[in-house]
């Protein structure tokens, strides 16, 4: 059976890489992945669902292990992706999406060289500034912060296999459909089966 | 400037590449390359436009200077795709769009090593002999023929960048697009353009 592809969301914060994350999740084509967490559960939050909770042993275990595509620390608590259902999803020939920071992007790659990295661009980091402010969460300076850290990432932008400038969402959603398209008709060792198929008639 | 890209369609004869090909033309989104050739103009056919006329000197003259991205002898008159038009328009940003047969898709491959390859594949090849039975233009030794050439084409998929079964017109002319533009999206060196835009505001 045809390999899963696992695709990699990305980018500066306020690129928009949620609401395009969202959007693929959408067309009912990917498996998701289930992160893992030391934090306590919110309400609402359905265990296995939301997340797997976990105590800081056991998170550490599964670090140990070498369980996760990429974890990562974020105020105290401890955030990963558990290898293991990821690959069985893509042994089973589905596409798995994930939506991560830069760092942990990189640390998939490293982890699991197959994963296709898209990067999402905001159109300019005057427009990126203007929807983080937009948002009402962020101080004047950590605007500021997070678009000169936006451009350190752009810098790195062929640590990424594709990228995708998020001006019209609907286009920026049809480029990436476009891309997860490719990379499933991109040839390589899935191409056997489709040999044998040719050559059973 | 962002370099243009090369796509070359190829595949197997009954496939549907010219087909396909013409579907694309007809977006407006690629420049044209102008064959040479030895033969003679057919009525109707404009020099410089349909081909390039010329005589069997100044075409070895031309494979004699590397001029070619490919060449091939059929029926006696020999057929070339002209490098150095191909290249003009890549290097101003066009992308360019060649349909070959398989031999000379792999010769371009070798002579511009980022042209990016799509094999067109019929649904069987049952459908591939009932297409060659229904133009009337071969015999029934020559639609075996191509069968199983057809087939050792497949098992060289491979040596592709991409494939695209052509079942439905509309969705291998779909799938062909989507093809172009994750390549237009693929990072590498056309990103330098754009890391600059983003360093510049």
């Amino acid at each position: 059976m045809r390999q899963g592809k696992l695709f990699v969301i990305s980018g500066p914060s306020g690129a928009g890489k949620g609401t395009i994350c969202n959007e693929l999740i959408k067309t009912g084509n990917f498996a998701l992945s289930v992160s893992m967490t030391t934090r306590t559960p919110r309400t609402g939050e359905i265990p296995g669902k939301s997340y797997f909770f976990v105590t800081e042993e056991e998170f550490v275990r599964t670090i140990e292990e070498g369980g996760f595509l990429e974890h990562a620390q974020i105020y105290g608590n401890r955030y990963g992706t558990p290898k293991g259902p990821v690959l069985r999803q893509l042994a089973e020939g589905r596409d798995v999406i994930l939506e991560i920071e830069m760092q942990g992007a990189l640390s998939v790659k490293r982890s699991y060289p197959d994963a296709v990295l898209i990067f999402i661009l905001p159109p300019s980091l005057a427009v990126l500034r203007q929807r983080l402010a937009g948002r009402g969460t962020e101080t004047e300076e950590e605007i500021e912060k997070r678009s000169s850290q936006c451009l350190s990432e752009i810098r790195m932008i062929n640590d990424y296999d594709y990228y995708v400038v998020n001006d019209v969402l609907s286009d920026a959603v049809a480029d990436a459909l476009a891309i997860v398209r490719a990379e499933q008709l991109s040839t390589g060792a899935g191409c056997d089966e489709l040999i044998r198929k040719y050559e059973e008639e």
